[in-house]
């Protein structure tokens, strides 16, 4: 890649920043007046769901200006090289593939010569093989009896998309299957995991130990922690250790030389590539504990998704991309109108670890300030990003979004049908009823948002902390109903977007030096720790750290 | 109270606003430069905590300035009114009264001429006698079964505060006790509740309804549920359904009419007070589930703890006094420095809910724009605040907070000792050494917000994605061990930093209207959603996405 001028050099931008000047005292109910039709004007559909982006405080040529910035940063190109496997990910020199994890098995696609697909495949097929073990009950512990629970030791990318989608699919468990409980422990400090050590049975559990690079210590310490109880419960000499390696744990790595070094078994080591970012690792082998609750046809269903959110990212024109719209959106937000928080707030229960994930998708990948050349940008890139299921945090936080002095962009989050499968009539009206008061409160609250004092007829006089500004920006997106499908394409939209994001912002999304000096210095602190050797090196307040430490405790 | 000046137009403020240009343009490091000594400068110490503040970026002359402030918003004279039961929510024309309910038995407090104490201990002393029946296991459901599974039905204020401290204390369940695990479901769409009811026996589950108006829907629908759940399962006629209601609910809300409306029976409902704001409520009767978790001792040493930090709160000066100074820090970061978002990062998996409990703490209190004398503010108030366990969050957002363009101000929280008492002394070597790992990354991190590059010794020549600008500011706090006592502190510390912070912002922290005009305009969305009429007084966007349900679904 040649260098580039500044994005924000550039006369796309400019006009942007000119532009907004005026769009800065405009309300959002105005714009609703100007405008017949605007709902229609701003909704975009796609793999089975809906986009409108009405509620964004937007006109036609705000977004025609949008688009040029999008022509501007070459999106069209960067959305091409991301899906042919060029190496987009230029501080590591390597492509980013995850869209390779969900190509169907006729596909190809070639990286460096060698097409990836029926190695993607082949590993999808062993997931499967083992998912079925599970689930004949013939997965066994070294005892003899069938594995009943297990648990999955990961932390960042390799716990919050197998947790989050674990979860949001609750309701797709098979039947009629032998069942396995998926839990999930990632705190360093063994909080979790020693919980369910209480509760679980050595005999029939087993540990999924998660880690792109087989290095992290979060999660080898919990793995520690998991083979020395199995060991204490379950083995009496060398020979049971090994019986309990093989059929008590399941490594999941891009090095499977780390994996036997720790002792995994061959046979139970799943790979994947270094072309795969950790926060876009849930399609393959670290969908392990999905496809172990779900079972492995809506795994594939949840590939499938994806995938049709790739070919429509792919193919649509960039006004008709969800994903580029949803980014555009963003950037006019953060960059243009300074709204540098960012709220994600789904109308759905299922959908509880959903901002939690994006945390990391968003921040982790495009919490970044220097651009693919090296140059500090002179933008903001990401903004501060989190949620909460909507219906809670209306108890919650919504105060500060209706009455705060912060503006906040909203995401809202929700399935048009639900519960119309549940089979008991009773109870499923019941259930409906609770499903169309939630879709009732994720309208009006978008809406209250938007008009503030305008949303109410009897606009009377009242003191002034009963009145509500509005024009608070917000998107709304209304799945089909949530199936392994639409959860696919969900998760897509949002890499997707981050992806568009950082080709505008000019940045690498899926690096993260940022982690690694924390490391680094973590390490170098828990020396000095342990030793008490070394600390005259440090700050004057991490010296007070420390030895407010030794002086309490035994280390 | 008479009007007061603006608070950023009294001189306190401008010598800030001054001041701060200035130091927007020194480097944290530079400031542990020039001062020795700065960790004990900047720290204090109360009720079992240590605060330490050295790494905000301010000066002696910052924090005089800020005491100043303090001073110019009559803090002290704020916190004596708050104390004694004046009535400081002047929206709503009560006293807010949290402190009054950790009062120990021997205190008084008038408010209306009449001493609360005695009743505040009453309702001490009833669930002391709930929890007692049921650890005896002789609180027993309709069918004669002792109750084994207790399900919290709360939402926000009802819900947040029991869910984070049941959870952080689950190391003090009593043993040799008649054992009963504790649930929480609030969501409103069902998700939750459905879930439990899968799992749990109708005949040993009791629900607790907790909502201080009895009016919130989101509880109430799940109550329904669970009632019309309990009925099918247990009763056969109105004799049985009436002995299912008497033994598998209690009901909490300071609406007793309300609750016997409902079919609470007088004997199982628990009341509390007009002048206890929902958020500040897990002290008494909403508390009841963490009693039930970690018996009445325990729940008594939490109300002991915060005590402990409002005696402090009440009698220390101002430049030691820890919530004057945490919120000052904020004030300094917020309004000074325009340091809009804040980040609370716990490195316990015990406080796994801590964040989500300040999310709610913070911005629903202080997420107002209007002054208690009705004038629009013209300075920031509550900053967005969010949070994740601080190890978990460095695979996940950490990366915005080292490389982003956002400044964050953080708050990092950690025991000093943990797992010294644990029994076996392998498993106690094996997680005092996790213990050890999470503090070092817990003060690495820190070091690497504040110093950034220099953080490392050979600061050799490295491409720019791998620099740190560092001179994020943070504070770091630590407690002796996590206790009841403590967490009991902690939480006082976080109410009462947010009262001093709307002193000075001279908003009311106590009220939340900013909620009520969301919920009126969902109930008519619904109305509009169920019976298809009135859509045209609508907005256009509102009116596509209902049109949307209608079209996709029967509603």
């Amino acid at each position: 890649m040649t260098a580039r001028e500044p994005i924000d050099q550039q006369q796309a931008w400019r006009a942007l920043s000119k532009h907004a000047e005026a769009m800065r005292e405009v309300h959002l109910k105005d714009l609703f007046q100007e405008q017949d039709g605007r709902h229609e004007c701003y909704t975009r559909r796609a793999a089975g769901m809906m986009l409108d982006l009405s509620k964004q405080r937007w006109r036609d040529e705000t977004l025609d200006m949008l688009l040029d910035l999008a022509r501007a940063a070459d999106v069209p190109s960067a959305i091409n090289r991301l899906l042919s496997g060029e190496r987009v990910n230029l501080s590591e020199d390597r492509p980013a593939l995850h869209t390779a994890l969900r190509l169907p098995a006729d596909a190809k696609l070639e990286v460096d010569g060698k097409d990836v697909v029926p190695s993607v495949h082949r590993t999808l097929d062993r997931m499967a093989t083992m998912v079925a073990k599970f689930q004949a009950g013939q997965w066994r512990g070294a005892t003899g009896r069938a594995i009943t629970d297990v648990v999955n030791l990961g932390v960042g990318g390799s716990d919050l998309g197998p947790l989050m989608v674990t979860h949001a699919l609750a309701d797709y468990r098979p039947r009629d299957v032998h069942p396995v409980e998926v839990h999930f422990a990632s705190t360093m400090d063994g909080s979790q995991l020693a919980d369910y050590l209480l509760r679980l049975n050595p005999e029939t559990t087993l540990f999924v130990i998660s880690s792109k690079s087989f290095t992290t210590i979060d999660t080898l310490s919990n793995a520690r922690t998991a083979r020395d109880w199995l060991f204490s419960h379950l083995a009496d000499g060398n020979d049971t250790n090994g019986l309990v390696m093989r059929q008590h744990f399941i490594g999941v790595s891009a090095s499977p030389e780390k994996m036997s070094d720790w002792g995994i078994s061959e046979c139970n080591q799943l790979e994947f590539w270094e072309w795969v970012g950790g926060r876009y690792s849930l399609w393959g082998a670290i969908g392990l504990p999905i496809a172990l609750a779900v079972g492995m046809d809506n795994f594939r269903a949840l590939l499938d998704g994806a995938h049709a959110m790739d070919r429509h990212f792919a193919t649509a024109e960039l006004e008709n991309n969800l994903p580029v719209l949803l980014a555009l959106a963003g950037i006019w937000n953060v960059n243009f109108l300074d709204i540098r928080a960012h709220s994600i707030l789904p109308y759905d229960g299922r959908l509880e670890y959903f901002a939690s994930y994006l945390e990391q998708l968003e921040m982790e990948s495009n919490g970044k300030s220097v651009t693919n050349e090296g140059r500090s940008v002179t933008y903001s890139t990401c903004p501060v990003l989190w949620g909460q299921l909507g219906p809670n945090a209306q108890h919650a936080f919504y105060q500060l979004l209706h009455q705060g002095t912060q503006p906040v962009e909203c995401d809202f989050i929700a399935p048009i049908r639900r519960y119309d499968r549940v089979e008991d009539e009773a109870t499923r009206k019941h259930l409906k009823g609770q499903h169309r008061l939630t879709l009732a409160n994720c309208f009006a609250q978008s809406r209250v948002l938007m008009l503030g004092d305008d949303a109410i007829e009897d606009d009377g006089p009242r003191p002034s902390h009963k009145r509500y500004r509005g024009n608070q920006p917000s998107t709304t997106l209304l799945l089909d109903r949530l199936t392994p499908e639409t959860l696919g394409a969900l998760v897509a939209l949002y890499e997707h977007k981050v992806f568009v994001q950082a080709t505008i912002w000019d940045i690498n999304p899926f690096d993260q030096w940022g982690v690694e000096l924390g490391k680094k210095i973590a390490t170098q602190t828990e020396q000095i720790l342990t030793s008490h050797e070394g600390i005259e090196s440090l700050d004057d307040s991490s010296r007070g750290l420390i030895e407010a430490v030794w002086r309490e405790s035994d280390y």
